[in-house]
């Protein structure tokens, strides 16, 4: 299955920076290989000042050894080893019409010292941050989401709907980081679901993502904006880096597990705001999203 | 000691804030006055778009009550009152060759039901996070800390300045926020100090605040610069936001326990950038910084 799945990852990541660039128009992503001393490495590709995205990344990467300390008390086992692999991206474009996109599929294996696996699971999701609304995107995204899930069982998408909301939950200012999407995390064998449903669903999860964003790129990447709407787009990206370095566990666990920083720091924005006590107008556009991202609604 | 201390540190932030005023001509403090739901408040000030300072707060609270769930797991107490009172100052000047500054002093008692005091003690410091080194800066700096240390205790400085080393020390990057200064905490009662030695300590540093900082500010705040300098700093204030939301215990303490919210990420720098794997040209004044920030120095 590790080998399957990391197979389809890189894969995957060709997939996607291919049809990332065509869109884009001018920059290419920049490749960077790298290894892990204690075992695996990654393929790590950044696109930066584009004409559609401003900074993001399309990252591969597969590790494994010894499972770290804080891992071994996070999971409450002991002595054990692991393997991990996954695709983690995240777009941010410069046009503030256009939103934000993040997504990540990943593998875990775990065994015993005698190499035996005692453990194996699929995670992931996606989720989309718009900065301004516009309701049709949203519901493509979201439609896309729940078609790509109903195929493999009538429960994934109301339930991994929720857990993306709950996920992506900016406690500290009581918001939702953006409009949401999927996100699913310890996909076991159970009874009724084996490994290699939950590969084929993962899969159909990756193979969707294209068809839930690019169109939306397409629709709003020539919208005019000033900068009234960029200072905007900035501000809201200051509350993605504190989900990302407060709440986001995959970052905080990377950052405390000697990962590679700059493919873990990739997901911050190129150009952040913060100002004091910010709050737009009331009935503004700005203000419509805000009262959304405090209220997660329901798309389809 | 509450009520002294609290008088302190009102009459400091006037201080304090009058000055700054003067110095940069322009912006003045935007005074904000909030009440804690479960008893206390502060006095937020809020200085914006200044001619010198782009963003700074400087701000007191006293707050009080139960002690808060994960404070009495931090104290290994449980079913206490508690009272805490402090200034906590961060300033981000405009100009990329003006450091910016962060100092806080505070004060802690914690009670049992019956409402006698169980445990009481100060702690505090101030610190310079510079973008392009003076040394002539840092030593200015760290002498003002020094005297006033060497005033009240021989080991204090060299004591307060390698705690601050270790505190603002941004782990996941293995650099140090700054050129540090002093970082001292749970200053209590001893054999050979008193409470009241105490108080006499944290307010002399208080005092010595502003002959720590504005000389420097004044010698820098009219140095040219270009775009490329602000690109540095702003890539520099990232770092800043870095260590503030992943480490600084202060602040994830704030987000965890319902302080406020816009009191507590003043802290957070106006305008900042993530670049992807950003690396100074070796034996650029940039490159000179990290070397500094990778091996902290004596500076007196």
């Amino acid at each position: 299955m590790k080998d399957k799945f990391y197979a389809y990852i890189q894969q995957l990541q060709d997939t996607i920076t291919q049809k990332l660039e065509a869109l884009d128009g001018k920059a290419s992503f920049q490749e960077d290989l790298w290894e892990r001393e204690e075992g695996g490495g990654g393929r790590t590709r950044v696109i930066e000042n584009g004409n559609v995205f401003e900074k993001g990344g399309v990252n591969i990467s597969a590790v494994h050894g010894e499972l770290p300390q804080s891992m071994q008390a996070y999971f409450g086992v002991s002595d054990a080893d692991f393997f991990a692999c996954g695709l983690s991206l995240v777009l941010h474009p410069i046009n503030p019409m256009v939103p934000t996109v993040h997504a990540n599929w990943r593998y875990f294996e775990m065994y015993d010292k005698q190499g035996a696996i005692v453990d194996q699971w699929f995670g992931g999701g996606q989720d989309l941050t718009p900065y301004y609304l516009f309701k049709e995107d949203a519901v493509h995204f979201h439609e896309t989401c729940k078609q790509t899930c109903d195929a493999h069982d009538p429960h994934f998408y109301a339930n991994f709907k929720e857990k993306c909301d709950s996920y992506f939950w900016n406690a500290h200012r009581q918001e939702a980081r953006g409009v949401g999407g999927l996100f699913f995390d310890y996909c076991k064998a159970t009874s009724d679901k084996s490994m290699s449903n939950w590969y084929d669903f993962v899969t159909a999860v990756g193979n969707s993502f294209l068809e839930a964003y690019v169109p939306i790129v397409q629709r709003r990447k020539d919208l005019p904006y000033g900068l009234a709407e960029r200072d905007w787009q900035e501000i809201r990206r200051g509350r993605y880096v504190e989900f990302n370095l407060v709440h986001d566990k995959g970052t905080l666990f990377g950052l405390r597990t000697n990962g590679r920083i700059e493919s873990i720091l990739m997901s911050l924005p190129p150009h952040v705001q913060w100002r004091y006590d910010h709050h737009p107008e009331q009935g503004s556009e700005e203000h419509k999203l805000l009262e959304v991202l405090k209220h997660p609604q329901d798309w389809c």
